[in-house]
């Protein structure tokens, strides 16, 4: 008895690192490239080369520089993105952007409706099959729009781009009314979609993020590959580039599962 | 003994949830503003301000693009950096960018010689302490140049910008021979420094960088708070911006301890 007890106290530690060691990783971000989705009014992303090939040296030098808009590709929203005085992406908690992860999966009903609102009876089903969402999850919504990335028509429902296409957005997001109730009953960490925006495309008061933000809830927004993802038993980490006063930036979001 | 058996296996897998949560978090990353250190030919980082306030429609809403060079704040060089063929910025295996680490603080001699080159023999005695350095480890070296960002005069060794400023940097870096034997008898997985290059500031065939990146080997450059570093037994996350093509990148690093 003594000594499993002793075996036990040695054993627990190893459990932990090779835990994790051994959990299957899962990339969520999509790389970053002229083809990447933008907002409709965003200045899209630029790779320039500055140099690539044999230096008179003799060894081989490449290097790029580029611009972007802070919200494109897989990004962070930072709080202070729509809140005023929120957390801007520098100062974002570590805590809160890595931990264990739930997925719902709404793409049945999403993928036939492009203006499909995540309601709080979905996430009442979800908790129904899988057991109460843990405090301070990070919650991932699968809306199926993922697999249309990066085909814009798809994707965000207009290839055209510039003020006047704001309005021909069409993809599913999280109401503002789930989003609270997530917030109030849950205390999640951070929400993630497979789409441009946690609020749906036709939105115009971006009531989700509001609701999001003024609670210092982060959003990840154009998410990849959430298909590989089981609905619970899986951890997340998501570490933004950390940009001083940004209201958000590019994403490096994976999972362990 | 059959219910104590049992209980084992009840506690197990909740020992690594558990000590990942309570791992204390690290930030290794310097944030990108304008102060953050570039090499002194590259392009610096700069954040344009798109939106900022309350908007008509009565919500908050602010917004920013940014431009920078890959290599610069802290960042990743990815092996195509330094050698034809190697992989992109996108390409770099995830298990290649978390794992196990070890800190090699070499701060003692570095600081008082400014173009001090890290040696074998600083690996060897850091081995005799501490025990050898585990296949695969991921392996960051403390040079204590750190202490100085962002004040480049001290950091780099000029504050001058421009080509005619090359010659005059002065920071600690990695010896060729001191990488190659990491490669070749603990087959690391990445290396990483608080200075602005792994190759020391006066090098001109950047030999550590080509040993590292012939070998798919990444490094960590301009890496934060390393003071705050035990010489082992902590993990490190490193998730670079997954640009497509990218010969490095912004980089979010952190340990776990
Ligand atoms: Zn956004
Ligand atoms: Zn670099």
């Amino acid at each position: 008895m003594k000594k499993l007890f002793i075996y036990l106290l040695i054993l627990l530690p190893l459990a932990g690192s090779s835990q994790q060691r051994n959990g299957e990783l899962v990339d969520l971000t999509h790389s970053f490239s002229q083809e990447s989705l933008y907002w409709v009014t965003a200045k899209q992303f630029k790779l320039e080369e500055v140099a690539k090939g044999e230096t008179e040296k003799g060894y081989y030098y490449s290097a790029n520089n580029f611009e972007t808009a802070e919200h494109g590709g897989t990004h962070i929203d930072a709080p202070i993105h729509f809140a005023a005085g929120g957390q801007s992406t520098d100062e974002i908690p570590l805590e809160n952007l890595i931990g264990d992860a739930v997925k719902i999966d709404v793409s049945d009903k999403a993928l036939k409706d492009p203006d499909y609102l995540i309601s709080i009876a979905d996430l009442k089903d979800w908790e129904a099959v899988n057991g109460e969402i843990a405090t301070g999850s990070i919650v991932l919504f699968q809306t199926g729009f993922g697999k249309y990335y990066p085909d814009a028509k798809k994707y965000l429902g207009t290839e055209e781009r510039g003020p006047d296409a704001v309005a021909k957005l069409h993809f599913p997001g999280l109401s503002a009314e789930a989003a609270s109730w997530l917030i109030e009953n849950r205390k999640i960490k951070a929400v993630g979609i497979d789409t441009a925006s946690i609020d749906y495309g036709q939105s115009t008061d971006f009531a989700a993020h509001v609701a999001l933000m003024t609670q210092n809830v982060p959003a990840f927004e154009n998410v990849a590959n959430l298909d590989r993802l089981p609905a619970k038993g899986f951890r997340v980490i998501a570490l933004p580039m950390k940009i001083k006063d940004g209201s958000g930036g590019p994403l490096r979001i994976i999972a362990i599962k």
